[in-house]
């Protein structure tokens, strides 16, 4: 879900040496993790000058913030496979495969969330804007009629979500291919039966 | 859950070392985080030689990794209300009211697990032996006929547990009174629906 890919976008040369150089924050991250990340080495690795980079994002926080906020600048939707299940197990899937991913920048961003007040921000705004756009999913399911009117949606996605980050990020479980799956259907099953009804159960 | 309170156990002077140092690694995190956590100050706070520290925990990852032990090294066992939502709820109060805490030792070492790879590993076994000791309150649904023989006991408590670190931890959503019951009653709900019956849905 949060899925940091390298920038595309037209631009001048400013643009091009964002791209540069957030692109060599990944590639480090993925190779090194937060505490091989200098401000040296994405400078070197970006072929940009060391003076530009502090200048222009400061120190390692910086850096990582912005990798965040690009990654969110980016035009994803979630899966629309037709029904919620179908939805819910193609997202937990996509967030299953960035979270195993070997390196993975994802998980790496979020272990340097837990070392920089300023990546911290930017990852909790990038999770709030993925939840967000994420909440068609279940708009979707209420105008099939699989799901009540008045759904929470964001209490349905969190639940459908959740046991991925915490087998994976938390307690550092060997990933299970059946947990995308699992997750997702739990949380049908459980939305079935009004778990997330607003206005009592 | 994870609940490292201070240790009161019988012993000679290693052991009293040993509670004093742990006490003043749980007061020092408490107060300043990680990164406020030093040797020095450890040192100074139990009354205890720096000399001692050094050669007995090595460095902070050692420190906290020895506090995480001793976590574990209690007689803690779930709550037992007669009822499996009860339960559940029970146990996500504790999680809860040990996440929300300010300051939150449990939030500070769950921090400190992204920074040192021995704390991360007795964090680990820490929640593996929690998890473990949790599996009673799924017996005990089973045997009163809540829950149907053939239940996924880890399954079900990480789905009910998840929500709580994933938003408490991950996302720093504002504390939610509501978090504890919603979630445990969702997946009471998920598992009346067979959400976590082994051998198929």
């Amino acid at each position: 879900m949060p899925s940091p890919a390298p920038l595309r976008r037209p631009g001048g040369r400013t643009a091009r040496i964002r791209q540069q150089v957030l692109d060599a924050v990944l590639a480090e991250l993925g190779e090194h993790g937060f505490d091989g990340l200098t401000m040296e080495a994405v400078a070197a690795r970006a072929g940009v000058h060391r003076a530009t980079v502090y200048r222009r994002w400061g120190d390692v926080g910086g850096l990582l913030a912005d990798v965040l906020v690009a990654a969110g600048d980016d035009d994803w939707r979630p899966p629309d496979t037709g029904s919620l299940i179908g939805d819910l197990a193609a997202l937990n899937q996509e967030i299953y495969d960035a979270l195993v991913a070997e390196p993975s920048v994802v998980a790496a961003l979020i272990a340097a969330s837990f070392r920089s007040a300023q990546a911290e921000l930017a990852q909790r705004r990038l999770w709030e804007d993925r939840y967000e756009r994420c909440e068609v999913v279940v708009s979707r399911a209420v105008e099939r009629g699989e799901l009540p009117p008045h759904t929470d949606a964001r209490r349905l996605l969190i639940a459908a979500t959740a046991p991925l980050y915490h087998r994976l990020v938390l307690l550092h479980t060997p990933p299970d291919p059946d947990l995308p799956g699992d997750a997702a259907r739990t949380a049908v099953l459980a939305a079935s039966a009004g778990a997330f009804a607003v206005g009592g159960t």
